[in-house]
């Protein structure tokens, strides 16, 4: 599962293409609906008490929620046996490396030529500190975690229809909306305008608060001086010595900002997931599949395609094709905790209740697409001082993400030099795999023109096209939420699903988690009822 | 030297002083005097072209301002020899770990006992991305890179005169701040309060940003809802399975924010020196003054406090004391770099022009505390999910900073439990050691109870109580800076002053490094010139 991405984008791109058919209203039910507000509800570890009597579980799909039910029913005194349809567990937590191979649905195959070192996260690539489930395994599992940069005031902003296509520093953008909405604030405040919303004591403080977050002057104004420039940045910078007086800058006016649209990508780092403290494991995602390899890698059965999930009074039994040897081969359990994504789960044989059976059928998953491209050298450190975090660009690329590792280091580097959502990453993808990385590449270069002579070469994963997914995550919206989220979740008969889909932190690694916490849960109590 | 501490407390201590003898206009002029926006105009390294022809350089003090100075003319060619008070190189960049001792002005002496791993840098304990010149130093030496955690949306704001004394969330009293701004700006908007300074064009457009930025419903109201807990955070936080919905919390009501005063402690993270990213290095500042030592060890003298500096047509000479054996000694060069803080340097004998000697005697040191507090576990990650970055208070203490580094670790962890900064400074530092220990420990308790039963040992430097700079760093003002700075700066004879004092980028290391550039840049020239 890839996360999701920063909400500027992801949610923006979405938002406009279900604005554009159904209006204001329906888009803003739809900003509710994603529920772009997540933080976990994980509590502390598990408790699974009382003795399971032998009770068995089939777990199918090894994804991290998959992995999270067989730890700890494992754990309990079940017996359980994990079916992956890929040759690695880790599902969507996956991390692409020199070497590494990937063939997409339609059969084209392509090797990661990164250097030793490199990588991207194909799919989830950050961990927010609110994921307590998540940081609790990582713990657990001793996978190490390293800060993720998110938000980088030194980062881009980049917009086909403004600046003539010059990409601005995200600093100076946020610097020059904050410093003109607390001018018209105060402006408003001081003619009287807000008589009615504010006494005047709070006036006067809030007179005073304007000043100090807006960097207005001392009569309320934001204007070209130290005040602004301390935040914008200067024209030249203060230094040391004879010459070293800075020069301030000149703020951009109201109407310019508002008319660049690029105040749009403030803010995507105060949403609760994207909010300082936001982590990675150190060395790629797929850290914390190796963990959960290492605690119950010999649970798991890999390369193991499930085609038929059947059930009666007294268990299930699960058909799968050894993708290796083509055997046809049939695994049995008391019960079944299925973790398979509805994408794929929609296309599989399946004896549920007709409640259940339509909320498998009736969500719809993200496409999307991540290319990774690396570079003879950091430039975007070395030239231009930006380590770590996003820019973001109205360019179907929708951002370049700078590696949070590595910092410095003089060898080749890569960063993420697309995350497309929404209906251009179909186009996108509709393309051969080196068409994608051109041209991500072609893209990219109207913000960093060293791309070009810099570039080495790069790897395209289109979510929609990765077999064992189908599409990124999970969408809900409010309609499909009310109608089938709880039968999705119910128990049936011995069959309980859980993942991200399962869950309200849909696109995270957490919610998968969560899911899988509150699935097995309620199976041992099923268990112990007898 | 301390760099400049989270802006909203050093700033407000110090302008809060000044304030109340001054008046506001004062206040604003001290506020653009301190120079709080900065960033540096290191543009590369250096390059001192041409033979020195067996010029030589006496360099007084091996901080960094010294050790670049020693360096670069060293490679240029010239003698070089560096005298240095104390027995290690690196001067306020400085890290303490358990076994150090530390004596201070008045003959206590402190021992660290923190465990392995663990340390606090008394002095500058962050490295902006902007800092160009420190990060070269660092890529050039050796030196790894971290990212320092500054703004921490999970830790808490804390006010002795709010909410009964119970920190908030961070994330909770900024997001009520800007949706409250955000909804009363609509509101002017609306009732055409701004036509004077908004077009209608631009107050749609302003109106539909600040929805987004805000979390404002679609009624442009800052409520309860998923938009506004997704930013402030959840009476219950979103999870996975049948319990999984997340419900919203209340926003508190604009009057009770702007009366908290915590708006104050918004907006730290918007200065340029408090931008993401930022660094540390790895393992401690002292990495920086070892990677020097590497380079440039062998020409500094360590344990030679400098007594008198006297100069004629010829040369220079420096009377020092070797505090090892008492021996009196002199050195002699064709010129001096003297790095010297003004603090110090203000008691020795020099014999400089009466406007040089004017500016050495007109700027004043800011006091300071920095206290180091080792607890058994790392309770604030454990207990509260706050991973690094800074609390704020208006106790004394003025802030707990939690370490960047060792995420998760299940030892012992360490915390700045205070920096303070201005007259509390001297109050604090008054006391003996143990004691200002305790009174870090019994203020921090209020924010985080674990203290008392958690504490392990404690260690506190005041830097106006530190023998070799009696003061964090230099304190200039409009007035100071318009007479003295450039006097300060120019050649006097053979004699050039260096270091963060004779910079615009006061209490920062980049002060230092371009303060040394451009004094080495302008002797070099003298030199060639003859």
């Amino acid at each position: 599962m890839t996360d999701r991405p920063a909400p500027a984008m992801t949610k923006r791109d979405l938002l406009s293409l279900i604005g554009k058919s159904a209006g204001a209203t329906a888009m803003y039910m739809a900003m509710s609906s994603l529920g772009q507000a997540q933080a976990s509800t994980f509590k502390g570890p598990i408790k699974l008490d009382g003795d399971p009597g032998g009770a068995s579980v089939l777990v199918l799909g090894a994804g991290v929620a998959g992995l999270v039910a067989a730890l700890e029913l494992s754990r309990a005194g079940y017996k359980v046996q994990v079916l992956e349809y890929n040759p690695q567990v880790g599902g969507r937590s996956w991390t692409l490396r020199g070497g590494d191979t990937y063939t997409e649905l339609g059969g084209l195959t392509q090797t990661c030529q990164f250097s030793s070192g490199n990588y991207i996260n194909p799919g989830p690539w950050r961990i927010p500190a609110e994921h307590g489930g998540l940081i609790h395994y990582c713990k657990m599992l001793g996978v190490g975690l390293e800060p993720f940069q998110q938000n980088n005031y030194n980062a881009y902003i980049h917009s086909t229809k403004a600046f003539g296509g010059k990409p601005q520093r995200y600093k100076t953008i946020q610097a020059d909306y904050y410093g003109h909405v607390a001018e018209l604030l105060a402006k408003a405040v001081k003619k009287n305008a807000l008589d009615d919303a504010v006494t005047a004591e709070d006036a006067a403080i809030l007179l005073e608060s304007l000043r100090g977050w807006g960097a207005l002057d001392n009569d309320m104004r934001y204007v070209r001086g130290r005040s602004s420039a301390s935040r914008r940045g200067w024209d030249k910078g203060p230094g040391g010595g004879l010459t070293a007086e800075p020069i301030p800058s000149d703020p951009l006016d109201m109407s310019t900002v508002l008319k660049s649209g690029m105040w749009r990508q403030i803010g995507g780092h105060l949403s609760n997931e994207h909010q300082h403290a936001i982590f990675q494991p150190a060395g790629g995602m797929d850290q914390i599949a190796k963990g959960f390899e290492r605690a119950v890698g010999n649970l798991v059965r890999c390369n193991s395609k499930v085609t038929a999930i059947h059930q009666d009074e007294k268990g299930v039994t699960v058909h799968y094709l050894d993708t290796k040897t083509g055997q046809k081969l049939t695994a049995q359990a008391g019960y079944c905790i299925c973790t398979i994504p509805l994408s794929i789960l929609s296309q599989i044989e399946i004896n549920v209740g007709p409640s259940l059976d339509a909320a498998i059928h009736a969500v719809p998953y993200l496409p999307g697409l991540k290319v990774g491209l690396e570079f003879k050298r950091r430039f975007w450190e070395q030239d231009e001082e930006i380590y770590g975090g996003i820019t973001s660009t109205d360019l179907p690329i929708g951002q370049i993400s700078y590696p949070s590792y590595g910092y410095g280091s003089q060898g080749p580097g890569v960063v993420l030099g697309a995350y497309a959502n929404g209906a251009f990453a179909y186009e996108f993808t509709s393309l051969a795999p080196a068409e994608r990385v051109q041209r991500a590449l072609e893209w990219g270069s109207q913000i960093h023109p060293q791309y070009k002579s810099e570039f080495m070469n790069g790897i395209a994963v289109g979510w929609h096209r990765v077999p064992w997914t189908q599409g990124c995550f999970a969408i809900w919206t409010e309609e499909t939420r009310a109608e089938h989220y709880k039968n999705l979740c119910q128990m049936d008969g011995r069959i309980m699903l859980a993942g991200e889909h399962a869950s309200y932190i849909g696109g995270w690694q957490e919610g998968g988690i969560t899911s899988a916490l509150d699935a097995i849960g309620r199976l041992h109590q099923r268990v112990l009822a007898g």
